[in-house]
């Protein structure tokens, strides 16, 4: 018998996520059932789609629980297996993040076979959020020869694999982030125009500075006013790869959308939502290039990491203040 | 010597065109010159989208010019050739509409050939109008087998196209229209569901009454409230050809746009704007089909007619009215 910390959600946000929406609770997991393994988990994800699960409607995913342990993506060990084909020291993959360790059927966890790469990637750059990137710049926006790039939330997790993937790939990048420490990044990681939104007061004039022919292509992960001013600068036939509107996940009642939407008709832009899991015939594709970018030293990632399970809501809270730079973990073996 | 009346832009409009925008003017037509025709336009069309070249701004057309000829779609009679190739009495198509007559070199009008069908149908259903329904129901949002559509502006020109291709090809198809005229005659071209969008409070409501499984394809003509319903309606991987937004093309200030644009990410919607004029390469296809259609007694047409030139601004105006069923025109010969 061991006993296992986890985070529960206490009450639905309103608003902006706080400490107290969440609760840590003690489970004591025996041992293993038949056809079931013990894991411990060493590292856990925090990603802004969780945000929409706390919210109690339908959408593509069903909503969390009050009372029940959060899910979300998580690495760990196998510290005891009574299931064949996994063995005590395997590392597993699956989506119970959210506590130190669980016991579930062998089908629940995924071996993980890292490649040489640490453990924690396969929950970034070799993950979701890399996949997400991938498929969001090369099957929705249909990335092309000489299209010009703009990245909102650019160095977080998914925007700073999209800036180096579309940089490989020979492109002009513009990014957007919020301070001056995230645009050094970008710099740092190639992206050409580095904006940091919170000190433009015109985004639109800043983005045209940076892109006067104005752009091909708009990776969305922020929503309001980046929308807005992506519609003023779209090229003709621009390709807009719509994959999330942070800005307003915290508001309850949700913001107007842009006022110039018209543009859409008169530039025959083309605005496209996904989710990465309906894309996943893409990951062979996405593994082997990524393995090819990484032996030759073409792509990085960084990490923000908070320390224990107890700091799971904090780290998923400072994801919407902005307060990480590339992917936001909770270290917990 | 013969006298040609024509309408002017007299003023830019601010908000809702008037009449004082416009100012009849007289021309007098020489005989036409080498290489050249005179036309005498029998009909005119008004198209929601001049409202736009009527604001001096960058725009996929060059924006019309305070105290010259406004320019749009007519079908005309060659009164004198002084050029090869046509002769007085061929009937042809040009852009020099907005006026009674014209000299122009040969180049700038089409001979047409009617085909047995009404003239002024090559500025409706066999024109520009009837090809935007074609391109964007098939090419823009890719119409496929079992899709329910929602059409907006279902009683005008291109939305009772569209819902007659779209039931036609045997689909569900659900048009928006505003009062009990329109909704009549939506039901006698066959739309499954009418919906009376001046009668409903709740515009969402109304569309998933009656498609309550959603949507798979909306077809916008006018933005706004429609736009916001159809998202909230919208069926997982639903496509949307954008097509205008006349709602609000005469605001000023253009409205905020939906409040619930982070749908299109949840849903994977595309979303795609498009002008006909870049889609020109299916037209021999929709005429093809077309006259299937018609011979078959499959597809019919109406029109709303204003006579004289001296009311073709009353006929623009109309159309931002909802003041028309079927194509607008104006009858000049």
């Amino acid at each position: 018998m061991t006993t296992s910390r986890e985070v529960r959600l206490k009450s639905r946000p309103s608003g902006m996520p706080v400490a107290d929406n969440f609760e840590i609770a003690s489970v004591e997991l025996p041992a293993p059932g038949a056809g079931e393994v013990q894991i411990k988990n060493l590292w856990m994800t925090v990603d802004p789609y969780m945000r929409g699960r706390m919210v109690d409607r339908p959408s593509y995913v069903a909503p969390f629980q009050i009372g029940e342990a959060l899910q979300g993506g998580a690495v760990g060990e196998v510290v005891a297996s009574n299931a064949p084909g996994l063995k005590a020291g395997d590392l597993v993959q699956s989506m119970l993040g959210w506590r130190e360790g669980f016991n579930a059927p062998a089908a629940m966890v995924q071996k993980l076979d890292t490649h040489g790469l640490p453990p924690q990637a396969f929950l970034g750059i070799a993950g979701m959020p890399g996949m997400t990137a991938y498929v969001g710049l090369l099957k929705i926006a249909a990335l092309k020869p000489g299209d010009v790039v703009f990245v909102s939330a650019a160095a977080g997790a998914v925007g700073s694999i999209v800036c180096q993937i579309a940089k490989i790939m020979g492109h002009t990048v513009i990014g957007s982030a919020g301070g001056p420490e995230k645009c050094a990044y970008l710099k740092e990681i190639g992206v050409d125009h580095a904006i940091d939104y919170k000190a433009e007061k015109d985004l639109t004039a800043a983005l045209l500075k940076a892109a006067p022919g104005g752009i091909d292509v708009y990776f969305e992960n922020v929503g309001g006013e980046h929308m807005e001013a992506a519609l003023n600068a779209a090229k003709q036939g621009a390709r807009f790869a719509i994959c999330g509107m942070i800005a307003q996940y915290n508001d309850s009642e949700p913001p107007p959308g842009p006022r110039n939407m018209a543009l859409i008709i008169g530039k025959s832009l083309r605005l496209e939502g996904f989710i990465v899991s309906n894309h996943f015939d893409m990951l062979p594709a996405y593994l082997k290039d990524l393995s090819g970018w990484i032996a030759a030293g073409k792509i990085k990632w960084k990490e923000t990491v908070e320390v224990g399970i107890e700091n799971a809501p904090t780290a998923f809270i400072k994801l919407f203040k902005g307060e990480n730079i590339g992917k936001m973990l909770v270290k917990l073996g």
